[in-house]
């Protein structure tokens, strides 16, 4: 009874940051239009300046909230009676969706430049934007052809995971730096009389969203770096499970009942411990070879 | 045989990549200094822009390159002879060297600034900077109360040390994208005639130090983040040793001898698995216990 209550309290504890990832996200994407309908030029596709609002409001749409429910999305509790391959095609899905609304933010940008005659991908934000989204492509086209289509080898998709999650996290991350640093671009171009060291209602307004975009990346990593919420194993690979483990074990608590040399006296660390255990020998190959 | 040569092959990639950060945070550190003194009034500390100078050169030197070695200095395979009280009080060290750099370099900035009449804490790079400089000094304070002083209680270092470990990458993390915006925010305040834009040597010169940045910070990520790169688990730590470890075992690999359901034809992987299998103990309290 107290394991099952410590296991429900661990799924509430999942579930408030999900909420929370999902309001700061969904937060996140109503003030990047706030931002621009009420304190810029709307949305337009004309080369004004409402053509480049565009640019963080897919953005901040696009290329941090989709992207961000994209990494999270097989650690849902509710998804786990789904078959791992469906699960690929929302994940897979999403990052595509994500990638197309970064790749029009920044048609765009480019779009509004060349109507005003201003330089492109001169500024820091412009190089590591475009290597950050041509890191997500090669990503995307990696990720299906090793871990979607069914022919690579089991060994390489083992060999391939802890680096493509890696990558994805990175990427990740690298995308939220980059939109921080065009809020800071944006603002500084943007702002005059007042400036942006004035803090005009619009400046500490933006400011805010980026501390959201911070905020919304700090939570999805820490969700999605948590072993204890990864997504059990499934049955058809239990070639590598540890000794210690049940054969038939898909619950990841199920090597518990064999820790008899552990210290009773500290059940919680140990069933954690158990847990970390068997979620840890999934990402050397199981997973991958659903 | 074939074991042992892994092993050499991977210790031989632990060997370059820590070379390969070592090289990028050390050219970074000089292409700082050639950028203040080369294209910029150099250092000093008397208001004028030269006092400014010393906030990219001390955040770069001390919030970037040292934090980053400060993280992986448990990593490093020749301090594993070493007592880990001893690459506490190191680890510990090297985060208070780089908190003194980084809070010097933020009293150069508000000096600079009020010599100027230029308002603090406008910026979104000044929001995130400074509540980057709070949470890292709570870290410090936190991790030497926790795991240094020899007050706390297993389980709570056990419970602590993720958090820990999460914090730490995140705020090295946010740390690096602070630094991406402040030297967007100075390209475009300290270039004119020709500007930004219109990428004069200074522009491409810096960009290329915030590429370096972002290069160091992901090199550092994946060594910290590598679970076979774990310093192995102490002797005195066996009580919450896995079933299939040898109880004396403090070498990594030794449940691979155990692991007699695994796929043979797939050695490599099993190995890696065992290995995380015994690391990932580490994780859930054995190393705090030190």
């Amino acid at each position: 009874a107290g394991h099952g209550a410590r296991k429900m309290e661990d799924y509430g504890r999942f579930l408030a940051l999900l909420a929370s990832s999902l309001l700061v996200g969904f937060v996140s994407v109503i003030l990047s239009l706030v931002w621009v309908f009420h304190y810029r030029e709307g949305l337009s596709w004309d080369g004004s300046p409402a053509e480049f609002n565009w640019h963080p409001v897919l953005i901040i749409t696009g290329f941090v909230f989709i992207q961000g429910i994209a990494i999270i999305v097989y650690r849902l509790p509710w998804t786990w009676k789904c078959s791992k391959l469906l699960m690929k095609f929302i994940h897979a899905g999403l990052n595509t969706i994500a990638m197309i609304l970064a790749i029009v933010s920044m048609v765009a940008v480019f779009d509004f430049h060349n109507a005003k005659n201003i330089p492109n991908m001169y500024s820091l934000h412009s190089w590591i934007g475009l290597t950050a989204v041509i890191f997500y492509s090669l990503q995307l086209f990696l990720g299906f052809a090793v871990f979607l289509l069914p022919f690579a080898p089991v060994h390489l998709r083992a060999a391939l995971m802890p680096i493509h999650v890696y990558s994805g996290l990175t990427i990740f991350a690298t995308v939220i730096a980059t939109a921080l640093m065009g809020i800071t671009e944006k603002l500084l171009f943007a702002l005059k009389n007042p400036e942006y060291s004035a803090s005009p209602p619009e400046a500490t307004f933006v400011n805010c969203l980026g501390l959201l975009l911070v905020i919304f990346g700090s939570l999805i990593l820490w969700m999605a770096s948590r072993p204890h919420w990864k997504r059990p194993p499934a049955e058809n690979a239990k070639i590598l499970r540890p000794i210690g483990a049940t054969p038939e074990g898909t619950e990841v608590e199920s090597t518990m009942t064999n820790s008899s040399n552990a210290d009773k006296s500290d059940l919680r660390s140990n069933t954690e411990a158990a847990r970390k255990q068997n979620t840890k020998f999934d990402e050397a190959g199981q997973r991958s070879t659903m």
